[in-house]
């Protein structure tokens, strides 16, 4: 069964460390969790996720559900078998994908009706629906479907959009039934509206879900706005049950995160600009094209130990693989945003178990400025 | 030193079985060189190509000359350092893709003016730049300087065109002067006629080159054609130096080249198909997106040790990235494609060394027809 072991809360904020068990291991919390969508984290393969760390990963229900389809995961053994990754897996409910296709798609109280981003297809997503499929995909951690409110919404739609998003999450936990081998997480909706986050909160926590994710934020929404919406919902969650941001995963928001009591987090940011050629460092990122690499004989990061970094790969070879489109460019950067996440929460993980995480996120700001 | 050492031969035809020892590390011949025109071969890292046996590779100077530059490779330490690969590399001279420019390039007895493909300004390759820039770049095995023939080419262009190479390949050994760290390789041209082939290969064996390399085949030739102008060149070669075939590395060939005494060879083409989402296994290959593949569990080839199917990828899983535009699946494909032919190299060897690749000739063909 997937269990949630809190180990230590930090004093000075919501910040916590803690473990997540599930059937493919371990993993430790606050964790960043890289994304690969289509059953692939792009460019790279299992044992380089292992080699960085990575303790789990997401995958998309709506691209597998279109592409290769989940009966033939499921066939395959489900997805760990199907791309040999024996670690934990989170699957999203496939709502967030669906409502990004806009004019592409009908929403009714049964679901979505949606044409195929690939073949133009009619396709149906409903809770019972989302929740079948991530069944057959097997993962570790299973999302209820729920509607990504657009921001700006104004309070009649998010109002709307919220209590239907509760309706399917109903549904969705009661479709689930009780299942050994995974979990099922609901997702907070509400908008921006601080009472329509608070009542969503509490709404789901009554729901008694296996762990609660965050979702509607960092949809173009103005920094300290995400923040507040963030700790209307942290702070109307229980303690004991894992908390997870949706689709965030720059540095800032994953500290402020952490500090509002987020233990999980996703984001294709560090895997999409390592392949638009950019390096994350600390305080910022080099943009490997300029000029100013050309003759810099330094690796990505002086001290770093992701793969590229302790290998010797310069900012000179990096800049000329990117400039001369080659593949392994984007593999050296990948691993190297990944490897640098996964260092940053744990180095947050430790700053927490040793009750200092305010001056972590302190040196930070000050830092990063 | 590079030193050619040839361990045996072959009692029913010219194969042999030898080693070449470089100040990088010795490798055995016959040989497959994995091709990394930017000085990365496509999608893997040093490491993956050490993991399948790989000990020297290839890179093209037209491209180094041109992207990053020559100057920059040396200020880096070299394209073993630039790259991070600390077996042997050898380099082209950079001939053959200024004549594949077509209309972009004017030829003088000096050498050749060209027009960049990547910003279209003016370049002028000549014997002696091409070494010079091979000096730079620190390759083991430089190649000298020369004409590749189009196919087809009447008896007086293939005449004058070998007799200009012989020519530039002159100076080419001149400019060179001993050098303890490089070896220089002559190139025998000849186009598809048997007196041009012969008279080539004894004007070069007097250059007293440190190996030689077979160039101008495989350009759109039929295949007996080829190997007749293969034996035209092979057996008026020293027996104590390296034979080079250059650009060709389907397994026909390779056995075919083997039976002619060619101890190298070089192709694009295991890494190209495989980026086309092709596996080759013995007897031909599977174009991956097939229908046929979607429910087979088998990785590509089963017994295979390669990194892919050692790791138990399926061909339904590889099938999925390829069709999904995924680079791990085009990785693990190239993966597989270099691994097959260096074992199939390998192999070759050990029936050489054992006295029974004629058996082995004949199996191949009898099986893979």
């Amino acid at each position: 069964m997937i269990e949630f072991e809190l180990i230590h809360e930090d004093r000075n904020s919501h910040a916590r460390a803690g473990i997540i068990h599930t059937p493919h291991g371990s993993f430790e919390t606050p964790i960043f969790m890289p994304v690969g969508t289509q059953a692939t984290v792009k460019t790279v393969s299992p044992d380089e996720l292992k080699d960085l760390h990575a303790g789990i990963i997401l995958t998309n229900t709506y691209h597998m559900f279109l592409r290769p389809g989940a009966d033939l995961v499921e066939e395959a053994g489900g997805l760990h078998k199907f791309m040999n990754w024996d670690r934990a897996i989170l699957t999203d409910s496939g709502g967030f994908q669906v409502f990004s296709l806009g004019e592409l798609r009908k929403i009714t109280e049964a679901g979505v009706e949606f044409r195929s981003h690939i073949d133009g297809s009619k396709k149906f997503l409903s809770p019972e629906i989302s929740i079948e499929v991530q069944k057959k995909l097997g993962s570790d951690i299973v999302m209820a479907f729920d509607e990504c409110i657009p921001y700006p919404a104004d309070y009649e739609y998010a109002k709307k959009s919220t209590e239907r998003t509760h309706r399917w999450e109903t549904r969705c936990r009661d479709f689930f039934s009780s299942e050994a081998t995974q979990a099922l997480f609901g997702i907070c909706q509400g908008g921006m509206y601080r009472d329509l986050r608070e009542n969503s909160a509490k709404f789901l926590s009554e729901l008694n879900f296996h762990g609660y994710a965050i979702g509607g934020l960092s949809v173009g929404e103005p920094r300290d706005l995400m923040y507040e919406m963030l700790s209307a919902s942290t702070e109307n969650l229980p303690l004991d049950k894992a908390r997870y941001l949706m689709g965030v995963g720059t540095p800032d928001h994953l500290v402020e995160g952490v500090a509002r009591g987020v233990d999980m987090f996703d984001c294709v940011y560090p895997t999409r600009v390592a392949r638009n050629g950019m390096a994350m460092i600390h305080g910022g990122r080099l943009v490997m094209k300029n000029a100013c690499f050309t003759h810099d004989f330094d690796v990505l990061e002086p001290g770093c130990e992701c793969y590229a970094c302790r290998n010797g790969f310069t900012r000179t070879y990096i800049r000329h693989l990117v400039r001369a489109g080659e593949i392994f460019g984007l593999r050296l950067l990948t691993l190297h945003n990944l490897y640098f996440l996964e260092k940053f929460m744990r180095e947050i993980r430790e700053s927490i178990l040793e009750d200092r995480f305010d001056e972590f996120r302190k040196n930070f700001w000050e830092g990063s400025n």
